[in-house]
């Protein structure tokens, strides 16, 4: 009964911090607009507004984070999947970690466009860290069942962070099946999905409360036709822009990311300004970001004037442009097509000048999300299909009807899905803008997407991350050194554990007490002949045991065995040093437990605990390979 | 690489055989249609003609089954549950199986509403039959990876049962994930999205090839209004009429439903009438439902002149039927509404009729789905409720935009949703229709449905036919039996199994390979002292060993060692006697191993398979729990 009310606070608590941080950032980015626009007539004090503005705000974003945590930078993403996975990365579950990352992202949300940053990211980490307090909480009340309830509060908090944020309850869900490292466990399913409902809910009254929208509808408003979304025959223009457009310029994308990355490691300049002056760094790249971005300088090209938000919502726009232009009576969105220009110029522009901006931003050392402006990208690479595709085929009978707006949907889901080998963009995408209809294409094309961009064992955008931050992450690290998976665990073992003989006497269990720190400390037999492992000790009754012995000045071994004042539990799963690592890491997450116990033929091996398993991470860190 | 065409081939395949399914039954239900037509005005004409037909049709359905395969009747999800959780039922995959399942299954769709019967439960035990050939298939090729390729293949086909179904790839995934019993591997989640992409083209293209559609489009249109689906408080509504109506109906219809299994096990006459005299007891039953629905005589009030489509659509209708009855100018479905009588009476006689006609109709054997006509019942459930808001509230302001088809849409998830205890109704209900606008009230009333549903370890639907057919599926039994997932294993082992010493000679190998059937062998120390589990040595292996022993008349023992001779394969995995039932399935189920070996303090305790799990299920049959 209990959880389910913190699911539900969860839920709640996650969609009303989301809804404040979009109310927050455009509030401030109202208020930079009509600055802007008061502006008008002076260039040069429009610049220094345009420029000024954002620069400021990464300075302080950067600063705040860089003073009060300097882990909340980044995305979150590559941490929260490796905390699903059971290690324990308790600086990114702090409660100052989400208080840092909650303002720098709005304040990086208010930067908008000029940035080109979101929030998805930094919002499943912020819930991961609520979900994480209300599991503490949960076990403070219900004490009996103490590990499983914070592990499936995890799971949950995961899967709110995206449906907070959106108000998309299924694919937040979906992200969290996806995120968990090899297999979901069911008994979250129902949470997740309740969680999950609760947050898009109170996501959607918010927005209806506020005015912001009549009643619940879809984040993104589209008007694609429902009677004829697209013709059949266009399926296989929607894989071939799955299949090649995309995964050429995914890989391309995915490659400079690497790059820079490795670089933000190995160059000398990069590390000493990224450790020292991060404040400084933030605020000139957002500089020349938005210099660039200025409406009277390359900006006029690429509707820098619109939001991220006005951005997308004009991608999926169903008009053709191409044939706008010369129909006066369709008026399509103005900050894309001037007359004169063809409507490829534009968007070919942004496609050229945004994909090493967005490289270049992700190199920022504050909070920010990398999937919105992925997703926005492959919608305009889309759109350019779309364009194009309507632009040729005009005169055909069935080339009125051929809707743009599709195909940036299309591109949109498959582009984002490639970049972070997951399907769950796919759902994101038909979720955002309400557009069942074009489902099997946007499905299709994420598939076919990330068939090839999985292909080579490359890494993902998340990976890549998790590679480079050193991050626990096995499927991340799998990538990098593939043998790693099928190595037996045999090799992974500390030397010989420290362990109790049944008949052990108190001078025994006060050096084991205090030579361990190990939860459990592993009993064997006394027979010195076999030593069979017979179970576990707790380290806390042994403690008990040590105290009370030195009290009553009785010891344990002259008149009484181990077994006979202390529990010793049983072990339920026994690994042999010849099971892989990845065997190991499936149990160890299946079970739930901290530690696994090795044994050889019925002697105690070693111990196994998540420490052991990304112990191998360091040696396989050489530089990323690009 | 070759899996990813075995994947495709799957949904193909699958989507044809549906495709071909619907197209006869839509031709023999025009056919009857056509006569009965035909006969206006002879009213006992018309009477032989609607009863007879659907009679007719059981009768072949029921005895097709009976003389080819008896394991084809019903609807194959408990059978399928069971076999992805790792048991092997082999009749339940054979040729004919599916063969007999197939026709059976036109036949039944082919008697239309008057039966009110669905596909989807029989057509994923059908994709999972193709699944299995195809999956042997892909080993024959590829040897390597034998027993992985084939349980992928049948997680697959689960998936494309529900896609080729009715072209929804996304829920057809959603339900095999529910159904895996209790982890679902990640490396799945592609495979089941590729191959459900693959069937929902194939399905939705030979749609519209064949005319019946225009371009790819939802299976049953709506026309809800996207601007403003419904008001925010209706949310209050859409709970209420999850938690309240449908639980109670839901464990109404659960009830009836675990009270005729009983009957049908216990008493003599049915168990007489339904293994020698399948064929009449299915016409007798199936007439009885034809001259109830006859649409002169109760038929009239209950809409039976539409097949199960049209009366799922006619639900789905967003105008409102009562205010339709005033204003002559909207013209509702003629079958639901007459003039004077208000539209309540025909929606509660449906409701009333159908419950226990839905009930005998699972008595029925032949190869049935029980998931549709539960989705149209909760659409006619929810209908009743949105006319009565819309009637209640008229006059108010937004009384005229509340759209009773979204109740229809809401009360049909959440109704499937809690009678079958899944999520994936929900989204099944969204992709159906194409209403993504509802996605919220659809999700939430679900959840409650199901929550109410589940709280009380009542079985579902599936697991009472799992615990009444004796089905090896765990979660089924644990609800019968809630002990069962704590007992430890070490109660379930059979006597000492037959093991071999590392120093064996020739006659004990022998002696080995004739007493044991299993495919694997424990090896242990000959040490009769610690007596330590060392490994396994395959069966295979030690026949061949024998068979050359007996030729070179070399004997082992004498001169070399078991593993000098015969490879000792380590074990990666060991239980203790006190883990729990719950524990050995998870691992068997994770590992994906046949045999889990139980070592007691090094030495061996026995063998825990899929057998042994399951041979506790007669124990706990005790006539189910109703």
């Amino acid at each position: 009964g209990m959880e389910w009310f913190a699911f539900a606070t969860l839920g709640i608590f996650t969609a009303i911090l989301s809804f404040l941080m979009d109310l927050s950032a455009t509030k401030l980015l109202r208020a930079h607009r009509w600055l802007y626009t008061q502006l008008e007539g002076h260039t040069l004090l429009q610049f220094v507004c345009w420029t000024l503005y954002p620069a400021c705000l990464c300075a302080v974003a950067s600063s705040f984070s860089h003073n009060i945590c300097p882990s909340s930078t980044g995305s979150g993403v590559p941490e929260v999947r490796s905390m699903l996975a059971g290690f324990v990365l308790s600086p990114y579950l702090s409660i100052t970690n989400m208080f840092s990352k909650f303002l720098g992202l709005t304040c990086t949300q208010a930067a908008g466009s000029t940035l080109f940053l979101g929030k998805v990211g930094p919002f499943v980490h912020i819930s991961t860290t609520v979900g994480a307090y209300l599991g503490k909480l949960c076990t403070l009340i219900q004490a009996d069942k103490k590990d499983a309830a914070a592990g499936q509060m995890l799971v949950v908090a995961a899967a709110v962070g995206v449906s907070s944020c959106f108000g998309a309850p299924v694919s937040g869900v979906l992200f969290s099946v996806e995120v968990m490292s090899s297999h979901f466990a069911l008994k979250h399913y129902c949470p997740c999905f309740f969680s999950a409902a609760c947050g898009a809910i109170t996501f959607r009254l918010l927005s209806v409360w506020s005015g912001d929208i009549e009643t619940f509808r879809a984040l993104f408003k589209t008007n694609f036709s429902t009677d004829f979304p697209f013709c059949p025959l266009e399926i296989l223009l929607f894989a071939f822009l799955g299949k090649m457009c995309l995964c050429l310029l995914s890989c391309c994308y995915l490659f400079c990311h690497r790059w820079i990355l490795r670089l933000t490691k190995t160059s000398q300049i990069f590390i000493k300004v990224l450790t020292t002056e991060k404040a400084l760094y933030s605020s000139l790249v957002a500089f020349l970001l938005a210099s660039l971005t200025f409406p009277a300088s390359v900006g006029q090209y690429i509707a820098s004037q619109l939001t991220m938000r006005q951005l997308l919502t004009s991608l999926l726009d169903d008009r053709q442009w191409s044939s706008a232009t010369h129909n006066a009576s369709v008026q399509p969105s103005l900050e894309w097509t001037s007359p004169g220009t063809p409507v490829y110029l534009p968007l070919a522009v942004f496609l050229l000048m945004k994909i090493w901006m967005l490289v270049l931003a992700c190199t920022l050392p504050l909070p920010a999300g990398y999937f919105m402006p992925v997703f926005i990208y492959g919608a305009a690479l889309g759109r350019l299909l779309g364009e194009g595709a309507a632009s040729v085929t005009s005169g055909q009978k069935w080339s009125t009807s051929l809707n743009p707006g599709g195909y940036a949907l299309v591109g949109a889901a498959a582009f984002s899905g490639a970049v972070t080998h997951s399907l769950s963009p796919a759902l994101l995408a038909i979720e955002l803008t309400g557009q069942l209809s074009h489902a099997v294409p946007v499905l299709l094309a994420t598939l076919l997407a990330n068939g090839v961009a999985r292909s080579s064992q490359r890494p993902s955008f998340y990976d890549a991350i998790s590679i480079s931050k050193r991050l626990p992450h096995l499927p991340s690290l799998a990538k990098a050194c593939p043998l790693l998976l099928s190595k037996p665990v045999g090799e992974l073992l500390r030397s010989q554990p420290v362990q109790l003989q049944k008949a052990a006497a108190l001078q025994e269990i006060q050096h084991a007490v205090s030579s361990s720190s190990d939860a459990q400390i592993p009993v064997v037999d006394s027979n010195e002949e076999t030593g069979n492992l017979l179970g576990f000790a707790l380290r806390s009754d042994l403690l008990n045991l040590v105290r009370r012995g030195k009290i009553e000045a009785w010891a344990v071994g002259q008149d009484k065995h181990l077994d006979e004042v202390c529990t010793i539990f049983p072990l339920s799963v026994l690994l042999s040093p010849a099971s892989t690592v990845q065997e190991a890491y499936d149990v160890l997450a299946l079970v739930g437990a901290k530690t696994l116990f090795v044994a050889d033929r019925g002697r105690l091996a070693g111990l196994i605990t998540w420490s052991e398993v990304s112990s191998v991470s360091p040696l396989m860190f050489i530089p990323s390979p690009v």
